[in-house]
């Protein structure tokens, strides 16, 4: 029992609803709600007897609260076989038995991957919903912010350095797109999780000529889409849900480094609601949601690959790709969700400190206007690039500089460098954006 | 000029039509092609003088064709600034001027990001093109394939062994609903293959109040679709090319293995049209095609993990994130190429050797057809499948062990052995399956 | 409690001891070895006092013990902070207090950096002892198989096809001389396990003039390498340990997949000594040992792949990139360590088919030797390679064929074509492996 | 021609000697080393007229000279049997044949995997030599630069928040121990650069009884490690080669990306010497060399998975997985020269602005010395932490916070808050790590 691993970390990178939704004990109570609902699914086309297909369900879902089932005696027995599932249909024939519920009415027609991959199916649904609350909830305080700050004059900074003004609401609206477009990719993933029923070798021939209608019953009984054919070895499906919490990783990923950044003590523009601190240290301030949600989804596009590299299922049943699957998505689905979850509280909580953006729009001296400069000498002169490009190297404020000042009045430069001035459609951005989530949850509602 | 890379093994790994598409010519041509859209769609806007962006256009298209631009010359100019664009613009610009087009007639309110990502999504369109006309033939001559061999038992075969009999069509057509759901996923990607276009920090300042319009008729003009808002540091889109060309890659590597496996001395089911010999080994039949493919595509999931990784990009431009980006997506799209074309040529030409699966069948001497006779034997005792196993165990036929033979005729258990009457649902699956792929087609045209 | 996870995958991915050694309990428990060894050191260096040292390791010992800790409560108090350090220093000081130790006497000059990295090392050295006991139960039983079989001639397969002959002694070889040198990256890797100490900055500015000296202090007590200088945000070592562990994912992958399909049902040359059966098909042998190796290591890669991109620590301290290490190299770990164990079970309990190989080698009807026979006739004619391909294409068995029995009497031929006279240095090959892992164990004992 | 790659961006990505020595000129002259090597290995030992080899000799050195291979045709006829060795061989059979010798004096006992195997160690080996001399530099520039800042204070920075004081130099002497370390896994992985013979099967029946000794000769001619035994599918060399290469990635990524931080506008404490402009902003200096290192480096992971998944060779010769590392380590190989080229490029001009350091130590206004004051008021009061940690979160600075100093005179405080003063043993780390510098520039002279 000591020998388990979630307890001491999962609270920090598996934060949120989801690490629960792929625990251990969530795996083995969707097994058994699969196998329920196949003894269901079964008897609607009168292959098990109603009432033992009742029983089967009711004694399932007892076995599947916590405690049901010693998980750590059926770890133990699933290693000979290499799955979970062969002990597990042991246990729930031993279990029905007393209630006169023959063998043959628990399992029926099924290979032990039927099971396996319709409940990684229903995992990663229950697991997708939690996500997508947690995206969501970004999204909302993103929208927020940035219709708050559509005009807050920030520095653009491209490379590390500064380059142009825009408005810190237009930063935010790029997080919010970012995070919605992640969020439309979870909503098509979720549209490809179907059940998997087939038997040992996908023909479903001991259901002849059964197999399709119980299939589909089966999808219906468990919410999941229809299968089509078997996809035992055809796993499009695992890469396209490893691809869509790729995309939200990296959604994820960018607004949490820009806050890490804009937090950092020289720039100090935003701060979280609830810094960590330090035992040693007791000014730090640290921006503890976007670090942990940093280091969550930093770890995604090695779990992703290794999906895709398990891909490659030889014949009717792989040795080894298809087993490597299982944690690999467990804990894919863990780590976005604690990601998005720590975006959401640091994006929802987030201070924005209005005075430290225009101060650093100051640093430069206005340098970060030299475009708009250069622009407005174009008219003047040919030499305009060269002019600007000289005066800023010089270190003099650009409207002191006399090879500008021949062209240009100081006080029209003066101007020309007023950051305010020079915010292009970054508002446009932000009411796009905004509109845009506006739209969604209209639609959704 | 001699240290360049691609003639050694292109016509190997990245053959079919994509490899050339995003070649150094075709990087260069693409970026001029935006450039040159970007001058006529500025003069749509009134920014840029319209018989100017004619000559812009023209000059281009010139510069565009191979010796046009002396690449080698641009990569060296590019290191300086750490991306092609600043050179390439200067070239323009000096290949226009004596015909009177001012500087400002080029890259009118663009950045470097704006050029680079618009031609690496031209570059993309274009390469998909060619990946989806080699998935294309592949699912076509799969298609048929399984058609043919609807009924041809074959041996399942799960974690290395036989395990139940179903047929060579229903094997394909588990091949061809893999590249079906993967060019879905290539089709999807195609859709998020948008401009980018918003100046230096995103805002599109020096167009102000033309930016989005400017934007939307690039987009127009280059057939791709318009951005919303600007997504220079947003890189949801780049994640989604890489999870389809992932999706894609897997859907490959399946038919590519199966084939690399039936194809072996023991199996002998299939043999590929052109199979490779051996300078030593005269006998030698490697099924070179399934090979190079799998080849092709084992190295893409870390190409994806890369890309993925590489959607962190901070602030307004990514310093390092961005930049890996693009030949990564390069290699990514020319080995999805070379093993789509690949894996076509190898279903297209494959000779299926339907005396070996009968062979094959043949080995376990009917154990594979165990499942059917403890069914069977079920309904006459509880013990079936203990019978059955011991009776495995022994090596001895099953139409001749006693412990069975108790309980059913050997003739009735010879008719239980036989694997063409246990096929169950395999024609339906290649039914399903086939009848999908006409219905696409018929969607199409 | 049932949110966690390992119950039920472990025994299956993760068996043999590395797993446990990696647990939430092996993590809470080697930190406080390491509280405990720095109090100790500290006190050697007069910085605490020896007898509040000595308490500080009694008491880290009884709450390092199963149940001294309530970690689920530990892992809800360190999300605040990102780490679990902060609250385990305050429940060692809350621990010791009633015996009047000092607030002081714990965690001198360290950062929670300092006591999380040298834990890792710990945990990794302890897993790598169990990690290695496997590899060497695994080359232990290899060495001895190939040399039972030194001089079995067995096909030799290259592409997936029968090429010539080889010895199953040499294949096995093979697969000893990868564990023996990736036993040997281990090794190495165990040799850069170092302490990690360096107080906030890394300057161990709090315990000047001796920082230094209580780090090496710390690293002597820990049986640790010593550091030379801090290496919070210099992660070689890191890199170092995931790529041995790369190494022996590759070095188990290999032996994993040839018994795989050397199990299979045509190929048929070898079993495990406890295959895994099958619900459904009584008569299923699964080679589930290998299967599960192979399982277990194809998750290494991507592990690897994001221990390498983590290594990018900006500053003092990473934002993210240092805590994306820790759960990784633990199931990296845990992974190795289960593949290490499973690849010995496998191998330990093989059971070599000699006839099946025989009967495989006649498969061709003495193809295989084309190239000894092209050899032979080279000397006779310059066709020599054209007459064997078409000989070889022709079907015929080749001492029948008249284009060749024209330079070579049949009787030659028909020696010719015996494998067991054309083993070339197989047979070497197994005496210089075998004889490395003898000079390997007597060099250690 | 026009349809290769590597003119474009490798002058960015690909700068320094490595690309060029990993080219496809480089790999044909490489194979061709090998063939004319072993054509005077199997001389010396009497299998090969020693005559013949001469030419063998002569002809290949012409034709790895540009332009004496057709690169373009050998690639188009590599395809058919999937790698180059083939038609190569036929190749240089054809260009020494009018000199009367033998086909058989080419390629003797050799099977294609073995000449590419051994070329891939001969580029390895060449391109190891030119990053280990970029890597060099890189540790000379940085000794240097540490000893110059030996003593110049700078911000520390932990979680992106200034922490305590460091030196610049120990800053960077952090950087030259990772890349010290990374030098030594480069040679490390020099040492196991071996040579790859063994015939078709692996047991060099073709030469018996000289098999070995041609092989340990063939790897004296090339100044590589004898192999011991074949290595066709033990692939634990191209694992270590690849961990190798992903340590020294992470050890320039490190100095890349603090560079990139310590010159973004803000904090402004470094500076390249040749920072990029921007075709808009004529005020930008990108540390263009910095954030080229990061994007070659980027890549690298990615690529090490490829590596490491690939190691999984079945059989005698794998069918795809050892194609799949060809071009593979080509790119690692490049990446990594180009990375480390661009990092010695960036550390050796880089300009420090002691100004600017000394200003951003002032911007907490002495909080970062904050676990000092905590120290020296702890000997004061039990509630030392709680006191500073209210005072620091007030704003006022802490030598005129009363509750401080009711315990500590203010002229005391503002001694405890001068970071001068508190460096610890920040110049102990650069002097042992540029001891060890020169130690190791010393063993090597």
């Amino acid at each position: 029992m000591t020998n388990t691993r979630g307890s001491l970390f999962d609270p920090t990178f598996g934060s949120g609803d989801a690490a629960a939704l792929v625990s251990d004990q969530a795996w083995v109570a969707a097994m058994l709600d699969v196998e329920a609902a196949l003894s269901r699914a079964a008897a609607q086309h009168g292959l098990v007897d109603a009432a033992h297909a009742e029983i089967v369900s009711a004694v399932s879902t007892e076995l599947g609260a916590p405690g049901g089932v010693d998980i750590a005696e059926l770890g133990e027995l699933s290693a000979a076989g290499g799955n979970p599932v062969i002990p597990l249909v042991e246990i729930i024939r031993r279990a029905v038995a007393p209630q006169g519920v023959p063998r043959t009415a628990v399992h029926p027609g099924a290979t032990s991957q039927d099971i396996v991959d319709t409940a990684l199916m229903l995992l990663t649904q229950r697991s997708l919903t939690a996500i997508r609350s947690s995206i969501g909830d970004a999204i909302t305080a993103g929208a927020h912010l940035a219709q708050v700050h559509r005009d807050t004059p920030t520095a653009g900074r491209t490379l590390g350095q500064q380059a142009l003004p825009t408005t810190f609401g237009a930063v935010v609206a790029g997080w919010v797109a970012g995070l919605t477009r992640a969020d439309d990719a979870l909503a098509r993933a979720e549209d490809s999780l179907a059940v998997q029923f087939g038997g040992a070798a996908g023909t479903s021939a001991a259901l002849f000529p059964h197999g399709p209608n119980v299939a589909d019953a089966l999808a219906d009984e468990l919410g999941l889409a229809r299968q089509g054919v078997p996809w035992h070895t055809e796993r499009t499906r695992m890469g396209e849900i490893a691809g869509a919490l790729g995309v939200v990783a990296g959604a994820i990923a960018k607004p949490a480094l820009d806050v890490t950044l804009l937090a950092s003590t020289e720039v100090g523009e935003v701060e979280e609601a609830a810094p960590g601190g330090s035992s040693a240290m007791p000014h730090k301030r640290n921006p503890v949601a976007a670090i942990t949600a940093r280091a969550a989804v930093k770890r995604v596009p090695g779990l992703v690959a290794t999906l895709l590299s398990s891909m490659e299922h030889e014949h009717q049943r792989a040795a080894g790709a298809w087993h490597a699957e299982w944690e690999t998505l467990t804990d894919l689905l863990r780590l976005v969700g604690g990601g998005a979850h720590q975006v959401a509280v640091s994006i929802t909580g987030l201070t924005v400190h209005v005075d430290a953006m225009a101060r650093n729009l100051d640093i430069t001296h206005g340098l970060l206007l030299a475009e708009r400069v250069t622009t407005a000498l174009s008219s003047q002169t040919d030499s305009a690039r060269e002019i600007v490009t000289v005066a800023c190297a010089s270190g003099r404020p650009l409207d002191e500089d006399p090879s500008i000042t021949e062209f240009l009045d100081p006080s029209v430069v003066r101007e020309l460098l007023d950051p305010a001035q020079y915010l292009g459609h970054a508002g446009d951005i932000v009411d796009r954006v905004v509109a845009d989530v506006h739209a969604r949850s209209k639609g959704r509602s």
